[in-house]
């Protein structure tokens, strides 16, 4: 098996065969078409892999993905947003999906993962400190959880609304609504979705 | 929604998505990735993809991929390989499913596409007068076929057929058999699968 490919071949399909989800076949169908790529096309997918580690770092207050010129998120420096109003995020494309929306004007505080045993990832892990002193500096009103609908997205919600008790820190906490997705019919709902859609039911 | 990420972030998921089959969603992931990946790994994938262009080219010979340091394919310089036999392909991946199976001792000749006057490739777009040039240098005995079961692979093999006969030149020729492929239920093979599979029925 080893010789039939040309060594450059074999290379490229095993690197993109480290990206997520991509078996060893969509690996050798990507390497193909950057085969018959030209070398400039190459070149800036090459240049763009390497400025991502070297052109983007993390905005040091909000923990967002920014700019390596930049001092901050221009999503908190912003003045038109709500400073207040603190979407807590797992993720940096967690930000862009709620930016997506076109519907909130607050800020991100991006926690950096999930509480996860399994995972060894503890609140320490997790930017919470900075949290906490966010709320103190920026006097905010209002946290709206926004960590996944999974298990440990659920647990990071418990946490952070028992820790911010604890450390008796006053902030209204909210989390997303549950309930039944735009364009999913009644009976392919699952029961847990369901149980969250009658208990957040709205009056009409 | 062109300032939610940094540019380089938006560069790389840009890149990405030009590889096929990949849609945003898909980049966003590879590029997040990417993004938490060490340097090093970035490096290496990034240079894989520009070595594809200048370690790999294509032996003038078979067609098939090859080093740049070698001069013909192994798999024809190879002194156990019959060159009287050669199995004609249509793209340079044919030829590693073609070695996968352990089975084929002969050489191989790659067109470099298959005939398609939509896509504006005819038999001059091809490495057909290399093949006819092969013919008669090596004194090959048997050609098979093995482009793909779709239109423009059949329409080739018809091509290549008419095209030899009309140079005289003599030459047993051969295409893969079609049938039912291991593992699948004869209710679920399609119509036209079957009529080859009768057609082309052994004798036990």
């Amino acid at each position: 098996m080893t010789d039939i490919l040309p060594a450059a071949l074999r290379d490229a399909i095993d690197e993109l065969g480290r990206l997520p989800g991509v078996g060893a076949r969509t690996a050798e169908r990507y390497a193909y078409f950057l085969l018959r790529a030209s070398t400039d096309k190459n070149t800036s997918l090459a240049r763009a892999i390497q400025s991502l580690k070297t052109r983007v770092k993390v905005c040091p207050i909000t923990f967002a993905l920014i700019d390596i010129d930049e001092d901050v998120s221009p999503l908190y420096s912003n003045a038109n947003r709500d400073k207040g109003l603190v979407a807590v995020v797992e993720e940096p494309l967690d930000v862009v999906a709620l930016e997506r929306t076109g519907q909130f004007k607050g800020t991100y505080h991006v926690l950096g993962g999930a509480i996860s045993p399994i995972d060894g990832i503890g609140p320490d892990e997790l930017h919470v400190p900075e949290l906490v002193e966010r709320i103190k500096t920026d006097e905010v009103r209002e946290l709206i959880i926004a960590t996944n609908a999974s298990v440990e997205g659920e647990s990071t919600a418990l946490f952070l609304q028992r820790y911010l008790q604890d450390k008796k820190i006053e902030v209204q906490m909210s989390r997303l609504a549950r309930g039944i997705p735009v364009g999913v019919d009644l009976e392919y709902a699952d029961q847990i979705t369901l149980s969250h859609a009658l208990q957040g039911r709205r009056s009409i």
